[in-house]
């Protein structure tokens, strides 16, 4: 009798915590048929790429924010929570150059989740389909006895051999990220400090910080472009902090890297709220996730097309090191006349 | 400070709970901008399906298995609950009459979850993948604070124009419904009266509904020939039961349906079953669901397309009804020479 077998008992082994993210992702992949040769990238980059028939590529991705895990509903307004639900998945074909085209909607429910609250969710995740062009065609909703879980599916297109993967840079490819680092954990820090006082009591340079931590923006414009114009060579988002960031190009394109700390956009906010905690601002903004920026590497020859690029928009594109020939993740520092080289700090090394 | 705003206070107001998952689903769409052309399903039917481009047509469907609501770890293995999860996907792309492409797998872990069961979930839908040819090419990872939730997104193609809807079926229709009904909440209640006595306790007629229960066979085939031959002109999959699938044609076609008890294919296991516990069998396998049969509309002068469909699969296909002029959906029972007319039983009327 194959199909009912024994019933799962309680395993003494090994949990999912034991191991890293990335782990449990190859633990599926190597259970899995090889890819055919239509599915141009599979598991383990931002997105999937696939070719759908000649020459049109399919890019598909899917994000859930688990509430108590990405989410707080005492910290942000319901319809900041399905502007992010949303936003972090776009942030995802922003990073492989494609333009969005459709989403899927997926919620589990508490049942006494309020329907005001479910409407602002609603309102949050329609605005900013509507602002990208990205049409939700369908969903599901469950009740869950746990958290709210909000996981959106997008699906956007790119032109063939125009995506932009994690592999693909060189040695002596400079690495460029967009906007500023830190001010989303920033914000978050500041919401959960605050509360419950009022926020119209905190400091405007701050008040940037929270906005970033509930509605980031997707950089799907320069995304595009830099994917277009062939001007990168390797792309990632900002979603788990630039330092982790650098190791997925790092990893994924088989170079080192050496980061200088002197270049980091810190986010001016960011470094004030790190300082006032007497924390290191640049190595704070390196770990903080959320940001929601991207991580490129572009070779030098083209640098004049980025700068090209650079210029159509209002966000600051910023040079913060270089690809090397070694296989480390360094961070240089100078103080005074010191220069020193240290470990990048890691991302989180267990699953989260 | 728009971004900001006032953090979620607890609203005193009413509660997703109060709503049926149509009502729910209908606040979203009105916040949506209006579809563009190129979506030929939009939110609402089994799944959506858009034009990617001239004659090219997608069909893109969700759907979460959310443990102690859809599953139970004690009464299925690890490698049924993956198989499972993909199945229920794959009977909403039959119902389409599409056939699978690809799929994108996303689990919720709680942190403490067994690592022998998470290979084993990915073993499940990793063996389904293969034998459905299925390409698994994304999905996301993370933690939560409740229960294991797995979703999967399943995109799959169709001819256009060849695509089955919830609509299009007419008065004088014929309605028909692929194998057997009852079976898998037959095996569903076995499991959960036997746990924990051992399995192969139980009598062999039962032991088709576990595995019907535990490891649901997607129509994959049967959805597409009815599709690529225009037999169907409408087209559901039973979910949530045979009752809700007939009410969903009768919504979604505007017309009536008139069901025939004494047609209905019970299922020999789940009869035994629901007379030994002295229920109606034909009424409570109209209300069980998981059967993930499909239930579809046929045109009188197509009947001997259908049967040629009909000849080339092991499973039947049984009529057990009609589309009338009227909106209800009535359920036709004969006693004796008596004949009586009934209001087919409501699916449940909350969000679950």
């Amino acid at each position: 009798m194959r199909s009912s077998g024994p019933a799962i008992i309680s395993h003494p082994g090994p949990t999912v915590s034991a191991c890293t993210e990335r782990e449990l992702i190859d633990r599926i992949r190597q259970r899995l048929a090889p890819p055919p040769p239509w599915v141009s990238v599979g598991i383990g980059d931002d997105a999937a790429v696939v070719e759908v028939e000649r020459n049109r590529l399919e890019v598909l991705s899917v994000d859930a924010v688990v509430e108590g895990v990405h989410f707080d509903r005492s910290l942000s307004p319901a319809a900041a929570i399905g502007h992010r639900a949303l936003a972090v998945n776009l942030s995802d074909l922003a990073a492989m150059g494609a333009t969005p085209r459709l989403a899927l909607l997926s919620m589990a429910l508490p049942g006494e989740f309020p329907l005001a609250d479910f409407d602002g969710i609603a309102d949050g995740v329609a605005a900013l389909a509507a602002a990208t062009s990205t049409h939700v065609v369908g969903g599901n909703l469950t009740r869950t006895p746990g958290p709210l879980t909000i996981e959106i599916t997008v699906v956007g297109t790119v032109k063939p051999r125009r995506a932009l993967t994690r592999g693909g840079a060189r040695e002596g490819d400079e690495l460029y990220v967009t906007g500023t680092i830190g001010a989303a954990r920033t914000g978050l820090e500041i919401l959960r400090a605050a509360h419950p006082t009022a926020m119209h009591q905190t400091h405007a340079v701050y008040e940037s910080c929270v906005a970033r931590y509930q509605r980031p923006e997707a950089r799907l414009r320069v995304g595009v472009l830099l994917a277009r114009n062939r001007v990168a060579s390797a792309c990632v988002d900002l979603s788990d902090g630039l330092a982790d960031a650098v190791r997925q190009i790092a990893d994924g394109s088989s170079v080192g890297v050496e980061i200088q700390a002197d270049l980091l956009p810190v986010d001016p906010g960011a470094r004030a709220w790190f300082e006032s905690r007497g924390a290191d601002p640049e190595r704070s903004a390196l770990e903080a996730g959320d940001d929601y920026e991207l991580l490129f590497a572009v070779r030098p020859r083209l640098r004049r097309r980025l700068n090209a690029i650079a210029r159509l928009f209002d966000v600051p594109i910023t040079r913060v090191g270089v690809c090397t020939a070694g296989r480390g993740a360094t961070l240089l520092r100078t103080d005074g006349l010191v220069s020193r080289a240290i470990d990048l700090p890691r991302g989180y090394g267990h699953f989260r």
